[in-house]
């Protein structure tokens, strides 16, 4: 596990350096927009989404240069989608990844604004970089984090969210919810990565696929169980809240108990999907156990 | 100028007939998510943008209905930013076409979220549709659409116009305002349209660009004089808000006789960036007219 701290930390380093070259220079003008957007970006985050980009571009052989770019674009999405979250017409929430949020250290329009712009510049790498020898397979990788990213993905969730808070869901309307959510844009993570490589058929490609779902449910519940149980200082974001917003969570729907266990057997699902694969895909195993049992 | 309105009908009907079709159906889950997107793009609308990819299509010889994609994709880009833009915490306004704004209609969650997944729509339309015979030209449209629409273009003319309320800006300010609020977008219109087309060299893509400056301008001019002269039923939104919010314009800066004037030689300008071209230009030439001579 030493070494994949290692490669994660390399792996963190790589795409942060990254994303501080593709992101506008803060001297650029508009000037507050462009330090807005860095500040909803750079310098926090697990960046767990482009940790499954490099671990699944392992797999598929691809250039970890071009990973990169597909990671950052993926990780621009997931960064807008937190600066509108924690907007006081969503969430309203005041900390995030240890830091006021992007509302708070600027101000309202200007978080709205500097999320729109984060998710067009995650396009706008998409259109530019060569990331694939096949510019065929490049438009599908557009098409692939639009939809991730869009009504029937990400921003889907996110509205099935908001229509949940006060109610309790079954476990399958929860799912449903996360794999919206969350799912489908770690599902994009894995594949896009993956997809900068030609290693794969498209049996494998689904194989993958299967394995990005069950861990990115297992993400969700590990999320809600650390929600009910980490301290704020430890989680870099409000603790708590998920009860205090009375929002439906795998904790109130099954408890704590019952949900590690579910945690785990998410886990175990993950690693079965990856039966087949050889030493290419351990950075992949070693991030389902990473997912499960991270402590924050 | 009868010709040109048969023409400009059967382009805006082609055009919301596509949107219909390209909006996820109201009754798909997450339905208010998925009405609330509808609700923002259709029905209303001058269809501005669309035109001038209809047109710039006809210039390059493009397919019809691949414009009708790339058209639908920078009407979604618009949509969006209006959705946005009437909500509280940036123009807080309550009628747009015609209409409540999405957010008085909805919420303002349902607003951002909507939102949100347009733009996302419309990139996945870029990457699903086949709109040229080169999918590397097809990529290059995608880093077009989020160039216009992001920091340094559509996105970051709202930013900066937001920092530009209670201010007194030169004519040279407000239109480096205006060249990325709404100009950006409508070069990008008038450039995918063309590129769906294989029908224009360089040399005649920056003559088509340099054509869209002017016209993005002018439009612009017009929309100040427009707002500060209209009424509000003619309008579709709400008459002198400019004033009211104490924002620069054209007006403000010039007087309304010299702002006429001023949008009467970027048609002029715009006309004459079309030398060379054919009888192919007349829905170019006609759409300056009418952008200028407009009343609503």
């Amino acid at each position: 596990m030493n070494d994949f701290q290692d490669w994660a930390r390399s792996q963190q380093q790589r795409i942060e350096a990254r994303l501080h070259q593709l992101l506008p220079a803060p001297d650029i003008a508009p000037q507050r927009l462009h330090q807005a957007m860095r500040y909803a970006v750079l310098g926090a985050g697990k960046r767990v989404r482009p940790l499954l980009a490099f671990a699944a571009g392992e797999l598929a052989r691809a250039r970890p240069e071009r990973v990169a770019i597909a990671a950052a674009a993926v990780e621009l999405i997931h960064a807008y989608s937190l600066a509108h979250d924690d907007m006081p017409c969503m969430d309203d929430d005041v900390l995030r990844r240890g830091k006021p949020t992007c509302h708070v250290e600027y101000d309202e329009a200007t978080a709205l604004l500097a999320g729109d712009a984060l998710q067009s510049l995650a396009f706008q790498l998409l259109g530019e970089y060569r990331l694939t020898s096949d510019p065929a397979v490049q438009l599908d990788m557009v098409k692939l984090l639009a939809a991730a990213a869009g009504s029937r993905g990400m921003a889907g969730g996110q509205a099935i969210d908001l229509e949940a808070v006060g109610k309790a869901l079954t476990v399958p309307e929860l799912e449903f919810m996360h794999i919206h959510k969350t799912g489908a844009l770690i599902r994009a993570a894995a594949l896009l990565g993956a997809r900068c490589g030609d290693g794969l058929d498209g049996k494998q490609l689904a194989q993958l696929d299967h394995y990005a779902k069950y861990i990115g449910l297992a993400f969700q519940v590990v999320d809600d169980v650390l929600d009910a149980e980490a301290p704020t200082a430890t989680l870099g974001k409000t603790a708590g809240k998920d009860a205090q917003h009375n929002k439906p969570t795998y904790v109130s729907a099954l408890g704590i108990a019952e949900s590690k266990t579910f945690a785990e057997e998410l886990r175990r699902d993950a690693l079965a999907a990856l039966d087949g694969f050889g030493e290419d895909a351990l950075r992949l195993r070693q991030l389902a156990d990473f997912i499960v049992l991270r402590k924050f």
